[in-house]
């Protein structure tokens, strides 16, 4: 499936959909490392999915929750030293047990301690890097184009699932640029977090890296009009957007992705 | 009063009613070690329910934070050393100064040593162990059945409240079954640990264990089912189990109870 | 402006809406060390307004966050050794470089230790400290009335917002009180909070420290009255409150707020 260059808009969306039906059917374990900020809402978002979330970062027992896990989100938006201790203990159980795994490296562009961070992580072969624009400057160290992109993902053998007012993602080869979304994303803590979640998720129930990173991003950027169609602000925007993403049918999904 | 055998679903109902009208007209204290993840949802649980919460770790100050509450919840949800020092200095002030304290082994069933340390805790008297059939089959060791329950109610000395499809209730003597609650409640996270608090905030008002533990579950299943009806999704859910239990009247709890 | 002597509550109410205006146009960055239960409301909180929040607590990173801040929050929630070692870091980045920085000393009339650490992080010269009458009253060491606030905030350089059933502010020499808000404020857990980081993110966008933290308190007092009138309980209050914050326009700034 090469996406980029027939790019079938169809027949991704309707991937994601899959991607979805499977989550709610086979409610995969995703164990979380996130920040606290985010833990609530991230946790909230797995299950609204359908997956079952756990979030524990204690050394102790961090290996014993991924190793039970289908999926593992590393996101740096706390940096501590039992933190980082927790998260290499969790990559390297999953990256042991072929437990596939996503990093989010949130604000690395306001502390070169974390970004020198991210970049070690980056290494240890997530299957998808999701980030926005500001973060995969900074991680890669190069302006953000399509095709610095590409080179970043395959020279990481990553997938980068880049947010912003348009998603791309790309895993090198392959590239879809997703259109859907909702401005009250921005205004809710911890979104992209959660989304990074949801994209591990995906991971946990669809084994392409490619396909399991844009279906996410479709699923979120479509969830998210849904909720701003019903919103009045930031507050009831992220109460509906769970509920979007608990009621997500096929037939909205495929009405409403804006793939190419 | 002897429930198991002569169960008066609306005795129960009623004396959930006055434990509510209680809490309102006291408002008291309860302190709650809980997990990251759970704090919010449990302390706007219990503001709601009209008790009022307090959060603290650290092990400085938990003491005087305790010594001031009129209940305690220790949940285990985060299992680090600091954790486990501030959990053991605020039981063994709850147990000196004869404050009731209510224990949750959350996914205790996903590490054995977790499992250990919540068996030594509920070895600390606590008033109530609040839990659902995957945790209390982990720490009782044994399979999960009324009679089971039972006997670990009366040889711990407590009261077991499983929550699930059905909840029970028993103190190893009594025991009641409680047909409330709404699916959305296992989407939304942290939810049983908020009812946790809600459970330790009865004990703070209600000195039969049996009933304040049952008045809890009752309380919790009734307002799932309000929160039910008028929810579209989990997100929405969440916001309308607050709302609910802030406006729960007697009326409501007596028509809508299901207790045998 | 002494609007003690002539209070022109339009005028006030005035300058609100324009900080407000100011605030949403230059998207200040605000940099909030507080409990684990607030930080989700409070960035969401931040993030209505249209500031844009970070809230790190790690040692090694929070003097970088802080000196690209506008502003910051300190929020004595939480009482622990590593909390203790950022907020010291913090506020000495943001005296250096001249950061206005904003107080808030969470349930200090519980605990004697955190009540004297207060008293030390008070002198060095908060631009306002937001709290309650049992927190003003623990700080001060003094009963609570306009006389002995003034002489408070004249002896420590700074301003008091004093929020209750009506809100007062002074530094000393002028003072505003301030009718607006609602009593479901007080039944979400952290509104106090959030309400503190938003007078953090007011002093980012406006120099004169009595009247950032009047607009604050009067935004926040407002945006309740508006939340107030759609919500059916705390938990859709919350959920309101931010959409409101979100939506607040000038006119109904000035024609809602009850300044003196």
């Amino acid at each position: 499936m090469r996406v980029s260059e027939k790019s079938h808009s169809g027949e991704l969306a309707k991937i994601a959909a899959d991607v979805l039906e499977r989550m709610r059917a086979r409610r995969p374990r995703v164990h979380c490392i996130t920040n606290n900020v985010a833990q609530e809402l991230t946790a909230n978002m797995l299950l609204a999915a359908g997956a079952v979330p756990s979030m524990t970062m204690a050394p102790d027992e961090v290996a014993v929750f991924v190793s039970g896990a289908e999926a593992l989100l590393v996101n740096l938006g706390t940096f501590d030293a039992e933190r980082r201790e927790a998260i290499d203990i969790a990559i390297e159980e999953a990256l042991d047990e072929r437990i596939p795994w996503v990093l989010d490296p949130v604000f690395i562009e306001r502390s070169e301690a974390r970004a020198f961070y991210a970049r070690e992580l980056a290494a240890k072969k997530p299957r998808a890097i999701r980030l926005n624009a500001a973060e995969l400057s900074t991680l890669s160290a190069a302006a953000v184009n399509a095709s610095s992109i590409a080179d970043y993902a395959r020279g990481n053998l990553t997938v980068v699932g880049l947010t912003g007012e348009t998603d791309f993602v790309t895993d090198g080869v392959r590239s879809a640029t997703i259109g859907n979304g909702h401005p009250l994303m921005a205004r809710v803590t911890a979104m992209g977090c959660a989304g990074s979640a949801l994209t591990a998720a995906c991971h946990a129930v669809e084994g392409d890296p490619f396909t399991a990173t844009a279906a996410a991003l479709i699923l979120l950027g479509v969830a998210g009009e849904v909720a701003g169609a019903r919103a009045r602000g930031p507050g009831s925007f992220a109460v509906e957007m769970l509920d979007a993403v608990h009621g997500l049918d096929t037939a909205t999904i495929q009405k409403s992705a804006r793939v190419k």
